[in-house]
């Protein structure tokens, strides 16, 4: 079941362990012409920095380079707001993966024009959750 | 000199060649307090899935662990919006650093609370900004 977050993104419980899921988002998101440029892991770096314990939390990176070259054709400080985020986590014994709701974050930019192409890119995204 | 984009980031055109520009990017982000987690080569990338050419530009990823982790104390999905970008940049012969404005982004997710946290953000980005 596809639910949002009701405010910056799209989210699902899915009936997977942590490490399978993600796994399977990285396989989705690169089926929808997404590269993952980075991943970032949030449990890791907290236990090395602050010495603190959390849950598994990653957060992907996922860039469409058509789509990022053009936009930056339009506006070029517009890598300040990429790549487009989506979140592995566990939260009370299930797993959770979000997709950052890039219409809803490029509204910052005021432009209209960049706010189609990430109408666009959302649908590639709420694909790529959703065949998780 | 300082000037924001207008839009949702601050920026200024630096005296610098673009990899001392970076180096030292990096520098003032870690003197403030950020880690840099991900580092993304838009030129190379640009280079290797398009074949196309484009000038210098790399996508730093700065993160406060401290704040990151009470962050998500208050909303697990904030992952979705983290970590802060600084973008180094060549234009027009010169080079250009611009970060983002924490709480403009994070104004999507409708919190007071985090947009309190994203208004200290910004006061240590502007500081990195202006000491490069």
């Amino acid at each position: 079941m596809m639910e949002s977050n009701d405010k910056y993104g799209i989210k699902r419980a899915v009936p997977l362990a942590f490490e399978e899921a993600l796994e399977k988002t990285k396989e989705a998101l690169k089926a929808e012409g997404f590269g993952v440029l980075t991943e970032i892991d949030l449990k890791a770096k907290f236990k090395e920095k602050l010495d603190k314990d959390f849950g598994g939390y990653i957060i992907l990176g996922a860039c469409n380079p058509k789509y990022a070259f053009e936009a930056l054709g339009k506006d070029m400080d517009i890598g300040l707001l990429l790549p487009c985020n989506v979140v592995v986590y566990e939260e009370n014994g299930s797993t959770v993966v979000a997709a950052i709701d890039a219409k809803k974050m490029l509204s910052v930019t005021g432009s209209d024009e960049l706010e189609q192409f990430a109408g666009d890119v959302n649908e590639m995204l709420r694909r790529a959750i959703e065949s998780i």
